[in-house]
């Protein structure tokens, strides 16, 4: 089995995530994250936020929904669209690149010249096998019906960033007009997919955390540290490298000082998230599939199931979009620093935090000797970080473990009792949680005010008092770190 | 200038929240909480969401599109409905009670009846004059498009708690087959209004927190506390009082234990976060204002410019919508526990966040004697928990302001740093963001490594050594705590 089918059935049973309204067939495309999955999505952005938020980044938080207006300026109208066909005959609709494959055609760049393809290769529909097809330019914002009559269109937003882009000259405001400005996002994204696939790696609504970078491109504090850490590089042409980003900088693979601070930033966050580095890399785009506002663009792709799949997409969108917003709403986008009038750069950090989160289970994934699934996950983002369990539920040893749970979940409610089955069987489900420690009320308990604490990792289990650990929260009490130090 | 127009103010300058997308005219209903609000709005969810999962609730996230099956079992693609007429003449449309404002006549139940109305009373468009109106059953509901021919019709969700009894199954099963079952969910839902109001208070788009909670109905462990703090109650008769819990149970003003637990909870809850016990009170539906699928409901409602309004439903759902689900689906919706096979009764404590946030400014604003506005937020709610400032740029201050903020900034990222503009204005500035601490760097400080701390709601200022303020983050610090002691 592959490693992410692997993880789409543990995620269905533990409780991470599952395809939402089962019971009614479930839509492609469409998931819901359950206990373990929700705490840990929330962990990832938090650990995302803060990270940003430190360096001085301001939040925003918009809505999902909004006007054609917007779109029409970003050029997700136009231009967010698929090349999907119809059969006229069966009403089948499908991308039309499946019905390439295996022809040896590449994708073309417009409904017209696809439609040549189709007469001249004889494509007929997948479904029913007529040849009573025809392609057209599907767009993959979902419209959203309205009330009132005469209100503009609405869309679901495919990015956060329009809502940015759009409340510029608000936000600079409250950076006091000082450049550069950080803006982050965290919410929804919605892409009408024609192909839905691997659970919540394509998926039709996302979850997202934007990062819109606001500078001066002849002025702005970023760049790389002299970090020596290497970092897995994969330039336009397709060349391999590991090197610290600094040294990619100075040697012009990374042409711009801002991106390469941005690259070392992202490939910290994310390793500090668990993801493994050597199953990192940071690939440039290709001139031709570059988006139609960047001018440079460097993914951040985690290996899964040998595949190098995109997490996060570090876009210099330069420009364009204040530009076009400034020219479609004939609002000023421009700020005015000392003599200086101008529309600031902008460099985009846009995280996938479905993604993330599937990178991060599928590398904390690891099998022991005897078999059993243990996610590593880090300590820090770990949905419950502590389990407390009696050996077994007579002898008043339950009633131990119960008020020992009551007195820690005041501190940390992240905290889980369970009393059922074998011990061993409590420690298997808490190490496929990803919970990185279990406690263990026994008799010698009863004697010592002692219990035994687990360390998930290593393995190790040392005793440790019952007022030390209910001191704090287990992650950064002492008396937990000095046990395995 | 009302409470709620003086916050809306603010909220604009200051970055809590403002209309989405104002340079290209905005769309009604929709809102962008801004630095601040975005943040107070997530400390607010936190703080909900922990006060859950303390007593063991799990959380789920699902996705804010769902199919037509979902909400044709719910009841709400039949009645999630308001009357509202169109006009054939100029195509205006408006709610239909808006017409009958000042003809004493009451919203009728159907469109039927209306029209009857419409008729006998000659009732005409509010924007042209013509009588040529029509009054139709408008679902409120926003329908979503989609790309594939055939599949079912899709909604965004009105709430998210059919996100949770879709998934009911699944649920259980994680919480090991027991009961109690009590699952959260925070998200937006969204409702087509046709009159949007109040900028947060009646939006289109609008964050939830709703909390199902699956029993037994004969053996649960939820009974109020015997606290004996007064919560304001006015029953359905529309009888007010001020009584423990314990005794509203005891005397059967509260019927059930369970609804007097969550009444006790949502009280604790919603005072921690800043609301004022004076101005909450919990009001009992009247029979004919119960939701179709609710048997008793008692709002939490907060008053803001002398009018109470719902900030927290908490609602008896019976078994009603496990039951709709199970009839529509054909899946079991039944739990088996002992010898006992049954559908579990449903008690949801439902919360408006951008109601509760709109409480919390309202109630939290104060003006100084000088006519500064004040924001004494809940020390733990507020956006960011310290601000630093030099009290001049130059002789160095400046340098060793940043320095403390660069250090204090690695344990905890929510503080801010400000050197423009008089002292003076830096600690109004902050006073209005709800800041609870402001730290100055002064010549002494060059002295002996000293800084004055001032605290927000008392106004006092005291010194304390930098290296006692960077220990630890100011809302914990000893060395802060003891200072103001």
């Amino acid at each position: 089995m592959s490693d992410i089918q692997d993880i789409i059935e543990i995620a269905k049973r533990r409780g991470f995530f599952w395809q939402s309204s089962g019971i009614y067939g479930g839509v492609s495309g469409l998931y819901t994250y359950g206990p373990l999955g929700s705490i840990l999505k929330r962990n990832i952005i938090s650990a995302w936020a803060d990270s940003y938020i430190s360096i001085g980044a301001l939040m925003v938080d918009s809505p999902v929904i909004a006007q054609e207006d917007v779109f029409r300026a970003s050029g997700h109208l136009e231009r967010f669209t698929d090349l999907i066909y119809e059969c006229s005959s069966c009403k089948f609709r499908q991308k039309f690149e499946t019905l390439l494959e295996g022809t040896g055609k590449g994708v073309p760049s417009s409904a017209e010249e696809a439609m040549k393809i189709v007469s001249s290769s004889g494509l007929k529909c997948g479904n029913c096998g007529s040849d009573k097809i025809a392609v057209t330019d599907f767009n993959l914002m979902f419209p959203v019906g309205t009330v009132r009559a005469g209100e503009s269109r609405l869309f679901l937003r495919p990015e956060t960033a329009q809502g940015i882009f759009v409340d510029f000259q608000l936000l600079i405001r409250q950076n006091r007009d000082k450049l550069p400005l950080i803006v982050i996002q965290t919410g929804e994204g919605f892409r009408n997919e024609v192909a839905p696939r691997n659970a919540i790696i394509r998926l039709r609504e996302f979850s997202m955390g934007e990062v819109e970078v606001f500078m001066d491109p002849e002025s702005h504090p970023f760049t790389p540290d002299s970090s020596k850490e290497p970092v897995n590089l994969m330039d336009r042409d397709g060349k391999n490298m590991a090197l610290p980003v600094s040294d990619a900088l100075s040697s012009g693979i990374v042409a711009d000082p801002a991106m390469a601070f941005f690259i070392q930033k992202t490939h910290r966050l994310l390793t500090g998230l668990g993801i493994d580095p050597g199953k990192l890399r940071f690939r440039q785009h290709r001139r031709d599939e570059l988006a139609h506002y960047s001018s440079d663009c460097w993914d951040a792709e985690a290996l899964m199931d040998d595949t190098w799949i995109e997490i996060v997409g570090i876009s210099d969108r330069g420009t364009y979009d204040l530009t076009r917003h400034q020219s479609h709403s004939g609002k000023s986008m421009e700020v005015k620093i000392g003599d200086k009038t101008f529309i600031p750069k902008v460099l985009e950090p846009a995280h996938g935090i479905d993604r993330i989160l599937m990178a991060t289970l599928v590398h904390s994934r690891r099998v022991t000797d005897k078999g059993y699934v243990v996610m590593s996950l880090k300590k820090e983002i770990a949905p419950y970080k502590l389990a407390i369990f009696p050996l077994f539920k007579k002898d008043g040893l339950s009633e131990i473990a119960v008020d020992i749970f009551s007195r820690y979940s005041k501190i940390d409610p992240y905290c889980i009792y369970d009393e059922s089955g074998s011990i061993g069987k409590r420690y298997a489900r808490q190490d496929e949680a990803g919970t990185p420690y279990c406690v263990t009320v026994d008799y010698q308990t009863k004697d010592d005010h002692t219990v035994t604490i687990r360390e998930r990792d290593s393995g190790k289990q040392k005793r440790i008092l019952i007022d030390d650990l209910v001191s704090g929260p287990v992650l950064g009490n002492k008396y937990v770190i000095s046990a395995f130090d």
